[in-house]
């Protein structure tokens, strides 16, 4: 999955920034203040003082992706997903959680999160899917409740022209990275779908805003049984809509990784700061093969190939 | 899917059960008291007093099956999952599961949960998973606290013997109702797995089990990112085992449901009781379709076709 | 007692309403935002789309009930209790409330219940009970929190004119239906009483409020000994008073019966839809006979005979 | 009623015991360890080295008993109810609770409670109830935890004959102290009866049991609407037992007076020590007088007059 | 520690109070609305119509303060301290609480409390403390939730000159009464310190608002190795502000006593009552003696004595 | 405090253990199955292969332990505080204990925490002081639940010969490392003390064990003013006891460090390993200076120096 890599390579001016600039410039992008209640974004591990050139961008914060990073010489790793969402009272190096904290910690490499915070924000990895998309006149799915309006969990938005079901999974599909599972998708591939709704990793607790936004489609990751089969009997009940496209977790949330980038390298460059960013090459999706009949899939050129 | 439908037809001799009559057969097969706290197994709807010539099997209480029952005269629906897993104060039929209560209760169709106590019980949804993989040895995942030592949910058995992570995985594949989800897998294709441990829907709470038998592989369904990510990671901390197979939840509890239609025909044959059991031919999962790139899956050629 | 049948024949026009439109006229008479956040009022069971051309009205959704409704061909049962007000996940007409409400859907009858909002409506149960007994200046004994300042819990009030408790108690038994019970007094036969509180139905919870009104009496069922020695003993600190008295729950609310099917009869006229109405005449009060001593016992003639 | 009245005069000897050997007296009798978790029973005031020559007992802590204790010079009065039942921070005499306390400690008067630990002890408050009405073969209503298997709530035993329904009432009826209320009868005036359940004061939470004795009728107090409906609607499911009873919560505990008084001046006599007892000739229960039609009530000759 | 005596003799007029008259006039001085909520201020014990004459203060209600009252001639005890912080069902003389009671009450003292709401009261226990240290421009610490902007818990000022760490801590040493654990410091001797916070009483839970503040020096009671650890290691972190100085809970405390009186003798005045008061001269810090080595000790003159 | 410093050089053989061997020797003294269900003992920092030559003891893991033992270079520190006790999602070098983790993983020390385990083992923090103190026949104050009878947290025991309380707290105070907040003790000097009841760090839980046991005197630290005052007031009910002796909390620990240290380096050298140990000089008391009068203090020459 090479093609995921991504390498930004400003002129590099002499001026770093330390880390506690770095956590500034985040802030002023992803306010801490949007995250949930029971989320954990923010610093992990550094020092506030320590020089920052090289940042490292990834999905997770993984053992191969911390390995990654300080092989090339990063001084901090920015994840999506939290190291320690359930709090610890230990890091030894016997957890798999501790072996990255160490593996970082040793070497100097600092290490940030910025999760349901850079999900709610104003061009975080909601607005993104939704750009990718081509969604108009996007609004949060659920508002942020202490936020400005455009803030939130989600977005919902617009097709510019209605199309199928079919032909829009398509287009989701060709505009996430490949991963072993494909997209799977419930509903009537001939049934007209206009108006999106997406939530970029798990969001099976926003139903009940998709359909107060009459939503034709819910883009989402991991739906298990129990939500989907009873979303989809809800919906049989009326117009048959929302459809259901369930894409992978991880490649929901990796289309933000350059966007973020760039974000942060400009915020810091408007503050006269230097830094080198890489989003991380390594696809965690954590499976590696499928196995499926030919008989409901559709086998799909790999467009980001 | 009309290779799922099964239609047994014993000779009828005159007697039919009462409602009651056959609560107390599946009581000697599927005892109440093996279900876990939260479940909601047992009768749900229906007379006491009546009278049971047809009982209609499926995995799902919903619209299309109760139709489809109602439709074939059944006197009653046995399911594996609740309708009413969280308790209701109302079943108007204005929501999607008061509408299926009153589809039957109006054409004096009963209804009947099986649910974790199905999966717990000798003979039941792990054991005929587990003899369909063609496991030996096998003990419960998780024994029953106060059942017997045979009981419990899920099992672990070993494999007659030893082969590749993929050629497992296909046999798998091979032994499930076809779904347009297919089965996802995380590990080595190469790998060899000899113990395998198996739970019947959703498992991801048992992965502690999972690691104390030291299996080198699981089957379960509704694996989402974070636990599996989780699970492999704490995975190559040491032998890379156990690696993951997700299947359909729908898939990997309706294999039961001919095994459990045969128990009840024969408890209640041995009561001088006549039945006219049918499995429902419906496929309750709820993705009709998946997109796929054909670099890391596997077209198979349906064995159940 | 079929002194408390009433039966509504008004001419009978062309059109009548479904059960949806019998939900919004009873939401714009006793809305559901009204009720306290434990009750369990609205639509029990029915489907929505069903035509409502006969209407049975009684406290208490019992077998007796169901069956007196289901002989005389009503469409739809409104009773002031609900059947479920503990949730649960079967309705097995093995049990008492499972077997009411197979009788009313089999034999496709729906059931509403409409309970503290309608206590706490305008021309609600509270409101009707005050009107009855001639109070005057009326407002809610506790407020609604979300409503109108007419709106709430309980009734106080002032008679026209003060008189003895004894005097009081005469004309409340006269008022209410007649049960096995009668009416229980505690307090100084000879006491004057100007200012009343009422609650319909058990209103052991709202002494605060009764004494925060200094009301002189107070109208309610269902006190047991603790509260009421309570409240006694609070009372003789002070100039005794509330007084206390405590009568049928069953027939503190029958009361509103025809009142409230009245004022549904006329909002859906509103609307140019006909229904019938019909109170049931059984006694739902559980009690069928009492003995009393003649010492402190009023044996008095029944006016509502 | 002054035939509550019970004056014990045993000659009186010199030794008078302490308030602590009091206590100890009391707990061979009805120990702590028998009351419910949420019961407050024990020493509520006294020194514990204070001389105990006289003793007076009555249900209620109220203003009135402590009034007529202390103006019969009595230095301890024993209460079957707590006066904190629910725990305080202040006993200002402002409270009506915290007067009666003032009017007993001033005057040097220590009170005990002996609550559901005399209602589950041999010899206690159900035992006398059961021995009164002439049940034979008593087993408790529900067993002791920690207990002998002849402890623990409410006692269920059979009549020497069987009898009618309204015969068996009529003799509850004369058995009781009179108050105003009466007793309130639920089912056939014909039905026969032959084994009884009883339990002092409010037994509405013991229903379960109640069933599962098989009980003919069950005697109780303060039975509210919904619990008595509940009972006989699930009653009518079968042979429509239990019937209920409902006495005064008062009266049903006050016949435990004169035996408790009897057996602890037996047991300090065992140690001894004198003391003289009295019983309060106050009826505490709070309703003064009832109104009730004639038609189905039956107005009986007070025996106890 | 007869220095702590304080003997206020009015002239007398020949108006006295009752004891509702003396609680009156505490809510306006220390009003109940601004205790903390798990607080139990107010009236303890007494009867509301009984005459005040004399009154005695103290902070701990233990026995040996109980017995000088009563032995006094007092009428009412008010202390700082609850008698019942956590609520209780017995009042019994056999424990330690209820021994008091029965002391008070047999002789018709009365008690009051006064804790968190005269904490928080202007001219309350903070305001006393902060006057007598000499600080300026104080504000509460932590200001109340619904009281004026000058109530609240503890308060911060400045002191009109810096100093030495040591030679603020010799003032403190110096306005307090003498106890024999005297007055421990943490922090570096010649630190120059400014800002003063200051909480009667145990003030552990405020470190947040003392670092909000900035203030140099905390000054509190009780305070524990990790409490103390910690707020050391954080205020290291950056300026080693603030330093630590933990007094007597009783003599920070005991120090609203005097003033306290004083001031609820001329609320009284006001309303034209007349009242004797007596501020307890027992030393009820727990410690009797202390044992330490020169080295890091100061042996200060008393200048209290 | 050098004085508090200890150095061990056994000679050096060749073989060193890892981290991983470390922790199973302090398992088999400290299991960790003693520690309480709050407790957070246990690894908490480093590489489980990685070699321990040099092991660094100490109270508290506070930033300047964690100085000392980078700069003496050792591999590991023990303390006998967690670092995180409660849980944390960060561990950035912002906060203080942040940095702490930081210095240590930096320069590739682990750390380890033996806290309420080493409070309950044989031979543990209890055991030590109570040997230091010459206590004979001793017991676990608190006996542990799943444990030996030897085991528990605190012990108690008897003098060899009585002596006065003002002798047995001077020998306590003799026998703890110097620190500037000295020893209080609570109780009559001249009463005579035989049965010690010991508990190192904070105690104020274990009241009742202590009054179970019948102690003279209770030794243990950061008593506050309420449990202190509430403990001698009930013990004023009946024999003065138990007197109260207030250690330093750190002090009270601090010796066990050497025997610790002693007991782990013979652990490993049974298992044929051989590492250097040091306990940290540093006095972590927070408390700098103190100032007392001399009325009721005992300048003790500091028999440590």
């Amino acid at each position: 999955m090479g093609d995921m890599a991504s390498a930004y390579t400003p002129e590099e001016p002499a001026v770093h920034p330390t880390l506690s600039q770095v956590v500034s410039a985040m802030e002023s992008l992803w306010p801490l203040g949007l995250q949930e209640g029971w989320d954990a974004s923010g610093i992990v591990a550094g020092r506030p003082e320590q020089i920052i050139q090289r940042i490292h961008w990834a999905v997770d914060p993984v053992q191969v992706v911390a390995n990654e990073a300080v092989a090339s010489g990063a001084d901090l790793v920015i994840t999506h997903h939290p190291l320690f969402l359930r709090p610890v009272t230990s890091m030894a190096a016997s957890t798999f959680k501790g072996k990255v904290l160490h593996t970082l910690v040793e070497q100097s490499c600092a290490l940030i999160t910025a999760h349901t915070n850079a999900d709610s924000a104003v061009g975080g990895v909601s607005d993104v899917l939704a750009e990718i998309l081509g969604l108009e006149n996007t609004v949060p799915l659920a508002a942020a409740q202490d936020g400005l309006t455009e803030e939130g969990i989600g977005r919902v938005g617009t097709l510019p022209s209605a199309m199928r079901l079919e032909e829009f999974a398509t287009r989701v599909y060709g505009a996430l990275p490949a991963v072993a599972g494909g997209v799977r998708v419930a509903g009537d591939p001939d049934g007209i779908v206009s108006k999106v709704a997406i939530t970029g990793g798990a969001g099976d607790s926003l139903f009940e805003y998709v359909r107060d936004h009459e939503a034709d489609v819910y883009i989402t990751a991991d739906l298990r049984h129990h939500p989907a089969s009873e979303a989809r009997e809800q919906a049989m009940m009326g117009s048959d809509r929302p459809y259901l496209i369930d894409v992978s977790h991880f490649a929901s949330e990796w289309l933000w990784l350059p966007a973020g980038a760039n974000a942060l390298e400009r915020a810091l460059a408007d503050e006269g700061f230097s830094i080198t960013s890489a989003v991380s090459a390594i696809n965690t999706d954590p499976w590696d093969f499928i196995l499926t009949s030919g008989d409901n899939a559709t086998t799909t050129h790999d467009e980001t190939d």
